[in-house]
Formats: C-alpha cells, structure tokens, sequence
C-alpha cells in the first residue's frame, strides 16, 4: 500500500537511460527508455492557439493522473506540473507545460493536441512505470478481488506511512465526510490534527456544522452521544449555524469562546488549513463555505498540488471530487518519482470501486466504520510513536 | 404509498372542527381540532426583530416539513406559505406566514420564537394528521421493515399515480443521478419527458455531462453500451463538455444541431425546465450549470414549491438536498391537504434510510438498478394508459 | 441497548396483579393483568391430539418469541419452557407447556390450537411488556433509523454487559461467521474464550477450517495476513480439513499438538463447548461437524434455550438461524423477566434489517467491519475491567 | 459474457499441436502446446496410495476450476473427468482420471501428489487457455470495475444465450434464493420453467417453502403481494410446510391439488428435477429436503457436472456452493473447450466479489433487484423468440 518514505535516491534524469528509483515495500519506479527508437524520434508534441477563453480546440490532448512526458520542440521530453486527470497541456512562458482544467485556458494559450498515449505524437503516459516485486502465487488462488471488507486492514501499515510523513514534513492531506463527525470519531480526528498529522482538511459544510453543533449544543443533527434523539434536536444544526454567521465566521466564533472544542476547532487553533466546500444540500451554509464550486475546486487544488498522502474518510462527493485532482505520483527530491498514497476508507466497498471507476486507481480502499477506523487507526499511530 | 388523487373534498376551513379530507387507499388528512381548550386558549406566536440580515434571534422556532399552523394575534391560526423543513418562521406583509431559510432572513423581519410544538407557545406542528385505516395484523410479524430489497415493489401504484398526475395538471419534479445516463436508461427518461411525466429536472453536472457525451461520442465515461472501454474513451466526457461550451449553452448545443438526442435535448424541444447544480465533483463544468450552492438551491427550490409528487433516483447528494427542501404534504384546492408523494429508487437500502434520517420521513424506497426501474415503470405506464 | 442486570426483584407471581419488574437503562416488565375481565373470563386453551408423528391439526396455534401466557383448565396461566417463534404449544406430562418444533411432535401428543393471539382464546402474546421510560423529543427529528451505520456504536455498554454477564454467572453465546477470522479478528475471539467471555460458539465449518488453516498452514483461504495470496495458498484449507480428518476430531488435532492456537484450540483448551453446523458449501467436511441440518439445530437449541445474552458476528446464515431459536426474552430467579441482549454485528445495514425482518426484532444492529469490532471491544472491555 | 454457440469446430485433440477453438463473442480456446520442450520432457504425475477413507497424503494436488491436464504413464496429457476445485485427482480403473473431494477417496485410491501447477510434477493448469480478442482501448480509462451496479446489463445477451441453449439442448441450471419469490419473481421464474429454459433448480427450503405459502396461502412470509403483513401471516409459512407434511412430499401435495401453483408445482409437472438442500435456518423442513450437507451437495454436484450455463439470483449460500462444483469450462462434442457461461445476479456487488474471490472467477455479475431481473429478461426472451 505504501510505496514511498526513506532513503534517499538519485534524481532521475530525462533523456539519459535512467537508473530505476528503488521505493520500500518493493515498488520501484522505473522511467521510460528515451532513448528507445519510437521515443527517439517521435516528433514533438504540437499545439493549437487558444481562441477563446475556456474553449479548447478539436483534439485536445486530455491529461491522466500518471506520469507523463511531452516532447518539445527541442528534443526535450518533460513531465508538466500540476499534474492531474482531466486536464490540456498548456505550454508556460518558460517553455515547460503545466496541466490546466478546459475552463482555465485563455486566449493565446498554446495547448497540446494529439490523442496517442504511446509518445508518437510526442505525448507518453508512461502507465507502467511503478513496478512491484513479481508475485509467484499461482494463477488460481481465492480472495483475489481489490476491495472486500474480508479482507485485513494493514492499521500498522498504514500509521507507519503517517509517521513517516510527519518526520519527513511530509503534506498528507484529509478528506472527510460528516459521518465522521456524527459517529464520534470527532476526538480522534481532533488528535490528528492537534499531533501534526493533518496538513489541510478538505470537507464540506455538513463537517463543520456537525462539528459545530456538538461543540455548541453537544448533539449531532439532534442526537446525542449514545444516538438518541433529543428534546427540539432536529433544529440543533441550525442553532450551530446561526451562531457561526453572528459571530461572522468560524475562527470568530473560536476567538469568542463560542465554539471552544472540535475539529474546526483544532483547525483554527493549530492553523491546519481548510477548505469547506459548499454543496446543494447544505443549511445555512456556514460563512467560511465556499459556495461557488469552481471557486472551491480551486481552493482544494491548492492542497492536492501540494500533496504527498491523502486519507479519504467516509465521503463519495468529495473522495471523487478530490481524487480527481490528485495525481497518482508525484516527485520527491530525494527519492524521484515516488506513487501517492491513497487510502479511502468507507462502509461499503462500492465507494471504493466508483472512486477507482473514475480513474483514482491508486486508491487502497478500507472497508469499514469510519469511528472504528479513527479510533483503530489513533491507537495504532501511539503504539508506532511510543516503539 | 399514493395518497392523493380522485374526487374533490371540501376545503378545510381553520378554526371550527373540521370534517377529515378523505383520500384514496386509505389515508385521509384529519385537521387540528382548534376548539380543543389547550389551543383554544393558546396565546400567539411571538416574533422577534431581526438586527443583522441572515442572523436569527435566539430561540428561533425551526420548521419541520409537517403541517404546521401559526397563531396570529386575531387568534386565527394560519399554515405557512413554502413549508419545508430547516426554515423560520416570517411574517408576511398581508400578517401570513412564510417559511425562510435562515440565510433569507432581513433586517426588520419579524421572525418567530419559541421551542414548543404542540401550540402551546403558538405554533402547532401536526405530525399525525395523516390518518391510515387500521390494520390488525397483529404485534408479531416478519417482514416489517421499512425499506428491504426483499419487499416487491409496486410498479403499477407508482405509475398509476404518474399518469393521474398528468391528467390533473400536477407538477411532478424528477431529481436523478449520473448512474440512470450511465446504465441507459436514458431512452426511457426522455420517453417520459417527451410524453409529459416530467415537469421539472432537478440534477447535476454529471447528469448533463454523460447524456450529452451519449450525443456526441456515444459512451458514458467513456464506456460503451455494452459496458466495455472505448479507445481514448477517458476524453470523451471532457470533449461534449468543450463542445457545448464552444456553443455557449445546452440549449445553442440542440440549436446548432451538436445534441440532437438524449435527456437534455428532451428538455430544450419539450421546454421542461432543469437545474443542473452544481458540485466539487464537476468537470467543465457546463455553461448551464449553477455553480453557486445557494443560487442553485433557490432554482430548485422554486420547483420543489410547487409539487405534487417527486421521483428521486439514483443520487444521494440531490436526493437529500431537494428532500430538505420538499414539503411532505401540498395544499389542493379541491382535496384539501395531501401527502405529496415521494419515490426514493437506489440500488441499496442505505440511501433511503439516510434520506428518511433527514427528515424525508414521508419517502417511499424502491431498492433496485436505476435501469431497469425506468424500463419496467415506463412498460407499466404504457399498459395503464392502454387500459 | 442493555435492559438487564443489577438488583433483584421480586419474581412475578402469575394470577395476581403483578408489580412491574424493574430493569436497568430504563426498561422494566410489566406482566398483563390477569384481573382484566378479558382475561380473567378467557377460556382454557384449546387442544387437539398428534394423530401421525411431525404432522400438526389445523389452526395449530404458532408460537412467536414474545412473552406468552396459556390458560390451562385450572384456569392457572403458564409461560411455556423453552420459548421460541415458529414452534407449536405440548402439553407436558406436568400440565406445564413446551414449545416444540412441529417436526417433533409425536403422535398422541396434545397441541393447542387457535389463532387469536389476545388471550381470548386462552394463549396470551404479551407484546408490550417490556416498557422503556417514555421520550419526550416531539414527533419531528433526524436520524431516527434503526439500523445505521451513521449511529454511534456504544462499545462501553457492551463491554459493560459482557462484564456483568461474567461476573454473574450468565450464558453469553457467540454466533460467527468465517470474516472474523480471515479478517485476523482471530486473537480477540480467542482473548475472549479464554477470559470467560464466552460460554458457547455456535458457527459453521467455514469458521473452524479458516481457523485451523491459520493455525496449521499460516493462511486464511490461501490468503496471507497481510492479505496477499500466497503460492499454493488455494490449497490451504485442504491441508487443513485433511489434518483434522487424519486426527479424527478437532480435539484430537489440538491433543496430538496439530492445532496448537486459535479459536477452535482455546474452545478445547477451555471446554467451551461449540457446534459447527453443515452447510451445503461446505469443503471438507470436518469431522467435527453436524452435517445433518436438523441434528444442527438441536444442537444449537440446546445452547440458545440457556443463552442470556447473544452476541451475532458477520453471518447471515448461523445469525438468523440463531435468532429463530432465541426467545427475546429469559426468565432470572431474581430479576424475572428481562430483554435477551442480542447484538448482531455485519458490514451492512441489510443484514440486521433481514434478522429483525424474520422476527429477531430485539437485535440491535451494529454495523461496522468484524475485524474493528473484535479489536474495540476487547479494549473496552479490558478498561472495564480494570476500572 | 457469452463464450459459447454456434458453428460445430473441431475437436481438440490431445499431445499434437491444437488448433485453437474458435467461439463467439471473440473468445477462443487455445490448448497447451504439448509439443514445448517444458511438457514434453516432464515428468509423469506421480501418486500416492490412500491408507484410510477420506484421508489424503501429504503433499496432495488439489485442483482448480481451469482446464487442467494430467500426464500418465504412457506419456499421454489427459483432462480428468468431473473437473471441480477443492478436490484431488484420482485414477481410475482405466487409467483416465477423476476429479473427487478429499472425503471421497477410499484405501487403495491412487492420488496425485505435487503442487506445480505448470506441468512440472505431471500436471498442468492451463489458466489462460481462454483468449479474447485483444481490446487497444488505452491504459487509462473509467469504469474498468469488474461489478458495479453503475454498468449496463446485457439482457439481449443473456437471452441469446438462454435461448441458444434450449435449441441445442443445453443443461441450463437455476440456483435461487427466497428472495426471487417474496419478491414476486415467482410467475416469471415459472415461466422459465414452462417453458424449457431450466434444466435443474437447485436451491434450499426456503424457497419451496416461501413459493408453496404464496400458493397454499397467498403470502410470502406473512407478506402480502403489496408488501403489507396480513394477521396472523407469522404462522402462514408453518401451515404451508405441515400441508406438504401432511401429503408426505411436494409431488404428493401437488398430485393431492394442495399445491397448485407456483414454481415447485411447474418442476413437478414439468418434471424438471429439483435439490433441495437443507440449512442450519431452515423451518420444517419440508420432506423433499436433503438435511444432510454431504448427501445435497451429492445430489447438487449431479447436476453441476452436466452444466452448460449457469443463472445464480439472490443466493449467497447457494451460489457460492454450486460455484464450488462448477468447473469454469465444459467440453462440447462439436466445439471442443467452452468457458461456462456463470451469471450471478445479486442486490450487491458484494455477492458477486466474494463469489470470485472464492474462486469463481468466470461469473459475470449483475447488480440489480431479483424482481426486476426476472421481469425484463422473460420479456426480453421472449422478443427474441419472437424474432
């Protein structure tokens, strides 16, 4: 699951055969041969001129979350920045090229056009790079599906990969629903974040309000603790919510002692980013909420740029929406290209497989109860430290 | 499940006992008995001034989605116009009652307070009004869920309260998801657009996006309808968003002759109304798509107002979102007050469960493949219509 | 959840008016009224004669597992021993009464008959005897499902009842399915054996070969701890199943030092007795299986007529077989009546709506992954202890 | 998903370089080619002699589902008889060989042993004989999930197919849970019945039971047509199970006229063979019911060797047993190797993963409601008879 931390390792050189990167738990990326015939002398990408804004042009080249490299007109094969799905290859002022969504090309902009994967047009997605230790188990064997609540949760595995980034400064980045809140994992998400392992939480309104409303009212959507409704519950969010917009936004209403415990909470006081990102449903919404969508992608693009962990907690909207962003690499100085580690925790493993569907293939999915995870997963991150 | 079609019904007159509105299969709405001494005796609602616009006073009464009736300082209770659930209480300029989200609320407004329910401080929400003839099945049964896949569905209610619907003008909102383009069940939803069961089409980015990509590349994601990859398939939903983008809106898409079948084109030649909302999750997105979360929850707020009857399917963010906008009763000028019908379709039990958690307690689940619901309710539909 | 423990009480004496049992966490038993005329003036219960073994008279009367009464011809109200739904009402040789499967009744045998279920035929269901203090949190709230894997789980209440259910002697039966030992949920259940936790396990031969598969091979179907297939590893449980054949018996393969840990090892280990029931996938069989479905039952019902409390993990098959035979309450010398705790932990929502849907309706759902559970649990109930 | 039809093709003949088997839909079978110096050269499989009934040496072969050839004395590769996984391979009396689960063998039985798979020790799985025709759709794309409720079902396909093999013959078996007929999929399941489209159905008691109460009483567990419960409908699967009792056998019941209708009642007429295999769950159980796990899956396996199609709908117990016995292939006298074509139909991709991850590999899921299923395949049958 985890592919990347320790020692360190020669950068990787485009255009001379490159020594592989050797990564722990027996991944290893190993980079194109350039120098193979078909990359050789495959032309360089070609682009068309943007002709207006948000336009793009017939054949567009459209970006994955795997490592590419786009030829250029001097013989250059290089990997653009910001990578991420979905996305054209723009060509920037420095003569490198920088992966944009479609809505943020602007008129004059050069973008690559071409639709083979394979270099003959100048453009390799080089799929395969990651390499595992061959397995020889036989090609009948049971258990073999990707994502099954039978199967076991590596919790040691998974702390280690979180202690590791903390020691390093690593920017491992939380993507949470409310279930986390609801099901009063809110004291071990509060630990992580009060304990450096949380460097940007990306979530929606209902976290905060949930949030809010058990800082504030001591209930979530009206239950209390132990799951019973309470007496007027189901106007308790928005009693939370009220008092968030009088006191102007939620780092407000910390300063002014109203919300004095939580994960906005511990947001503010520990100066942990967030982005709350609106949607439909939400009341209120909060003042912090961005509601613009767009404006909100922005925001969380910010921090899936900048990210090298993601742990996806109990939302399908914001699991695909982040996942979307977040490429499947990304590059260390140390140790070169190393796989981004994703882990995508839900009750059902059918989240998992649309998250995989949407082309976050790296995602390791963990089946199961999202207090249970946090409370698992908090234990477990002790024990490592304390060992 | 219905509960409202048929013959007139006087309308019920407030303050004298009323006689119960009958329904048919067996409910039937029985008022408030107001001459009851504890409401009789009630004193009215008391308002507070807001100071600050979108600031609610302390004690606010929060609505429910259930007859609700407000005493005025006549002592004539009155039901608020816009009920939904999650709002305030506003008095209106002609002394009625309107139901505001909090965001709404402006400065000078007078706003209701008080926490009690059963009228004691003025405000009478009446949760048991809907009335179903007794069954004496006994205490011990099997099979007393409410949502199960093991339970049949009824097909022929469901779509004999469709065309009942279309033949006395009702107003009937669909809100779906991306997985009814995805499993082509497509053809069916523009069959009951083209053939009027749709009055408004409350959706998604997504939604647009796979039933315009089925227009012009002819996959959804990429896959084709057979369920296999396509070559550069990955690109093809980014490539009908550029396209309807080059044309400015869906509707100069169908114009110009780029969409020349599916969903949306239904909508634009058959002008029924949709609101694309938009998400964290949208690629594009499309020109059409409201980005802001609130102004696309006053769109289809503007639609769940007036409806009498909702099929939601195959999405859990819509579904919830117009859920915590929608009645669970409509006023009819001849039948008196009715539960507005809801029909809740997803592949699990889960989504129902959770909608009826917030509040869309009056939701009937239907537990299947978004497909094959729409195949089997249009081939019902058509028979009764023979019939 | 819990209903039951702490202080004596007064048995309830039959044929007076009874005072209510007090139960802890708010429930108490409130015995029917035998003083009411309707049921001081109800008949004795009728009864008809076996004529041909296993075969019953028309309108036998079928059991539920609810408290019931049976007027005899003394006109003395009798609860019948061994309760249990889908059973028939025997006299027995003392004038009391049985409930007993109708494939054992046996010709001559005297089986009451009639349908009313209200005393007025002289059998008593008594369906609300068990009272929980009244809520009074209005008719309008969220999250009022009953099954969700959004509620909070209370971990330090069943901790607490397994606790008092040690410490006073009572008879915690364990149902489980297979995931709790491939997803290495093993050493918990285990810990819980050998602490006294555990008084029977009730289980399938699945449970026992991935069991002994961990124990003689290292493998759970083949699969590694870490969750990897292993070479040959599809071939491990065959290794396993022939291991115990060659010893004979389960007991035999622990005694011989073949098994030398795990579930079935501490069971020997500890004399806890089990029962393996058949089933129609099963490989092997071990030796030590009941492969005759209707030995199986009798086996389990000689376990589940003593249980007074119940604790279901991860099986559909055994949890719903289980709960047929469990009466949803046991009779304490000193505390009279009390709930049957029933705890019934899977992945999904859908099994325990299934359990409650064949008439388990006392189970109270915990929905979260095996492996989490097992883990929590222990921690708590090890802090309990200590506390 | 269909691998088999059409045109006659040659034989396959062992030991000489095989010309591949062409079949439809693009799949072909691609024998081993014996002549490589790797097979030529090995060695003979070697055996051992059992010392004990139902005891295995160590170091056993245990087989897989895949087409797998054993290399005698003489030199010659041949496939053993009744292929299965989870069993050994035994000699017979003419030196052919037999596929038999481990209880199975008897003292003198000359048993393979060795683990190589790759023809090594004498014996060759031959896991990628099946090649389809090579997809070029790129390395990234969306929905490559294997079982996701999201992807379109191919019910034109799977009629084709269901048709193609009643024209030729074919044994098309029919493993079924209750839910198919509390759900009302029981008329249509007759139907297919009527109609020459079942060869065997093998299930358990339940579905007799809940299909001859719908018949003798008119619910399915107490539950109404409409889903509603019906007084005293508790009991009415026991009265069902004592009618049948009573007449001594389900043919009894229905030569009797107790049981006119319904899908038991269509096998009897019909005179499409039927196993019952009994559960730990089971309630009766009715008199057809084999109670004993070995003896049903006997009874089960007769059927499973002449399989030429599968339909496996809402059973996890009983589609995973049947998977267990049902090799991925058969062989057709006119086209040689064929895969077996295994649909799985369940209400969640989590039926279907674990039905692969037990070793199923070949089945095809679909994620959908029984009801729903049964309703738009018999429709789709039958336009394509029509045709």
């Amino acid at each position: 699951m985890a592919r990347r931390d320790a020692e360190p390792d020669a950068v990787h050189s485009l255009n001379e055969p490159p020594a592989p990167t050797t990564q722990p738990t027996g991944v290893r990326y190993v980079p194109p041969d350039f120098t193979a015939p078909s990359l050789r002398d495959a032309p360089a990408a070609r682009t068309a001129t943007i002709e207006r804004d948000g336009v793009l042009p017939d054949g567009f080249f459209a970006t994955t979350n795997l490592p590419t490299y786009v030829k250029g007109a001097d013989g250059q094969w290089l990997m653009p920045r910001e990578p991420r799905m979905d996305g054209v290859l723009v060509r920037g002022a420095d003569g490198g090229w920088w992966v944009r969504e479609g809505r943020r090309v602007r008129t004059g902009d050069a973008v690559v056009v071409g639709l083979a994967e394979d270099g003959s047009e100048g453009v390799l997605v080089h799929a395969h790079g990651f390499v595992t230790e061959a397995e020889a188990a036989g090609d009948f064997h049971f258990m073999s599906s990707q994502v099954s609540r039978e199967k076991p949760i590596d919790y040691g595995l998974i702390a280690r990969m979180l202690v590791k980034e903390k020691r390093r400064g690593g920017y491992v980045i939380w993507v949470t629903g409310p279930a986390l809140v609801h099901s009063r994992a809110r004291d071990n998400l509060v630990w992580f974040i009060r304990n450096g392992y949380v460097q940007a939480l990306l979530a929606g309104n209902a976290v905060a309000v949930h949030d809010i409303e058990a800082a504030v009212v001591g209930t979530t959507l009206g239950m209390t603790a132990e799951g019973a409704p309470s007496a007027g519950g189901h106007a308790a969010h928005m009693r939370a919510i009220n008092a968030v917009r009088r006191a102007g936004s939620i780092a407000g209403a910390v300063k002014q002692g109203i919300v004095r415990d939580g994960i906005m909470h511990a947001c503010v006081v520990e100066e942990v980013p967030f982005v709350l990102g609106g949607s439909i449903r939400d009341d209120g919404p909060l003042p912090d909420v961005l509601t613009d969508a767009v404006a909100a992608q922005e925001a969380m693009r910010a921090h899936a740029t900048k990210a090298t962990m993601a742990v996806m907690i109990a939302t399908a909207l914001h699991s695909i929406a982040v996942g979307n962003m977040l490429p499947a690499y990304y590059e260390d100085p140390q140790r070169g290209l190393v796989e981004l580690p994703t882990i995508c925790v839900d009750a059902s493993e059918f989240l998992v497989s649309k998250l995989k569907d949407r082309g976050t293939h790296q995602a390791v999915g963990v089946v199961t109860n999202a207090q249970d995870f946090m409370s698992i997963l908090r234990a477990t991150v002790e024990r490592e430290v304390a060992a």
